[in-house]
């Protein structure tokens, strides 16, 4: 892989923020909120935040980039489709629960469901995570559809997993500003109390955590190599002396995947692909 | 250019949406809201969403995918990117005026300002903006930058650029949801009234607009093909017989450009690149 080490900082970089973001949502809910039920009140409203930035946010963050972990580049593609589709998965699970208790919360408080551009963009950012896992699911894990369909369909996958994630944390920001608004009563938002500073913040790191996984999932160089180049580094392994699979591997591996697309008498031009 | 018709229709569809959301702006402001003034009253606060939806949404839109304009092809590398750099400062202008005039209205309303995470993300956008747009005149279009580093620094210059647009769009739907949560009293913006719908479409408007411009922005096969293989289309024109120029540019620009990039002695490998 080529710049291994300005991958691992950045990698690193994002997962913590990812993690601290999971932390600072906790205390949100824990400590200046009403904590976590499910009894139609409040406490089960804070299920809502709590889940759509453990599932929606930083699971998704790790489904996205999981194919460019290097040390992962010697696993079978299916088990890292596996993996892409398992976290996906459980990203979209708590995402449903995270909606259920928010519908939940305002029925049992009368208040009405679905008229804040917040819950309109969450919404369509839902149904099309349901159609991306169901196609993806289809398409690339299923072994029933022709290699030139998944070529022609990879670029369309790709950026409508970066869209819905960029839509996801455009959402929950959005989610942020309701909720502060909605919640500082005395002191309000704009006489900016610790809870407002501390949820800012959250706001704040959850856009750098989604800056940093584009940027991860975007550089051509950082791809999984395609099969046929693991594999060629992998046999010609023992007689390459003194030089290390890693070496191998960095070899413009987009360019390689390119080629090996073209071979296969398909186009892939996505510069992110991940399949 | 490799499917122009698609590349077409994508962009007029682009320039539409963009188009009909300045419409509804300016909608939303003379016929919703109380018009357009500079009195330190709410019609001044209304420069702000329209000033932002002009400049920062629609102009910065055009601005990224204005390399892509395959009649643009002809033009010279130094006129693209002066309009490329004309067309963001002028954003960058109305985006500042935008500014001045919220916080000139919050200053006569003695409303606090920078407590929110819109105020946050925004003013980090125009922060991050600006330096973009500096950083990108000095080493783009004043010729004192050496070619590894113009060359270098291509794919920060382009994420950063689209990582600030996507920011802005995310920062317009949280001002979209606060601006109807304080305007709307009776009745509120949980009871729907027309403007609560009307402003909503605006706000899905805008983050479709966002996600065809970086549709537009990312396809490798869009790029600008290298200067080098444009003046070799040219100059083999006359002898090219029943070959229109279009078609001798289809041929890969992405690989193309990359090659041309490694016989400057230097990496880029950006896909979306715009330089």
């Amino acid at each position: 892989m080529e710049n291994y080490k300005h991958f691992l900082v950045l990698l690193i970089f994002a997962f913590a923020i990812g993690f601290v973001s999971v932390v600072l949502v906790l205390r949100w809910v824990l400590h200046f909120r009403e904590g976590l039920g499910w009894d139609g009140g409040p406490a089960e409203f804070n299920w809502h935040p709590l889940l759509v930035v453990i599932g929606f946010i930083f699971l998704q963050g790790i489904a996205i980039v999981v194919y460019r972990l290097p040390w992962t580049w010697k696993c079978s593609k299916l088990m890292m489709k596996l993996i892409h589709a398992g976290l996906n998965m459980l990203a979209f699970v708590l995402a449903a629960v995270s909606l259920v208790a928010v519908f939940d919360f305002h029925n049992a408080q009368n208040i009405p469901n679905m008229y804040s551009l917040h819950s309109w963009v969450g919404l369509a950012a839902i149904i099309l995570y349901s159609l991306q896992v169901v196609l993806g699911v289809s398409v690339y894990l299923l072994p029933v559809s022709p290699v030139y369909l998944r070529a022609a369909l990879m670029p369309i996958h790709v950026y409508s997993g970066l869209f819905i994630f960029g839509c996801v944390i455009a959402t929950a920001l959005m989610g942020i500003t309701e909720k502060l608004l909605f919640a500082l009563k005395d002191p309000k938002y704009k006489d900016s109390p610790p809870e407002a500073m501390f949820v800012n913040i959250l706001g704040v790191l959850i856009a750098v955590f989604g800056g940093l996984i584009l940027w991860i999932a975007t550089r051509p160089s950082w791809r999984r190599p395609s099969e046929e180049h693991l594999r060629r580094a992998q046999s010609s392994e023992p007689q390459l002396t003194g030089t290390k699979p890693a070496a191998a591997l960095s070899e413009r591996p987009d360019l390689e995947a390119s080629n090996d697309a073209r071979r296969r008498g398909a186009k892939t031009e996505e510069s992110g692909g991940a399949v």
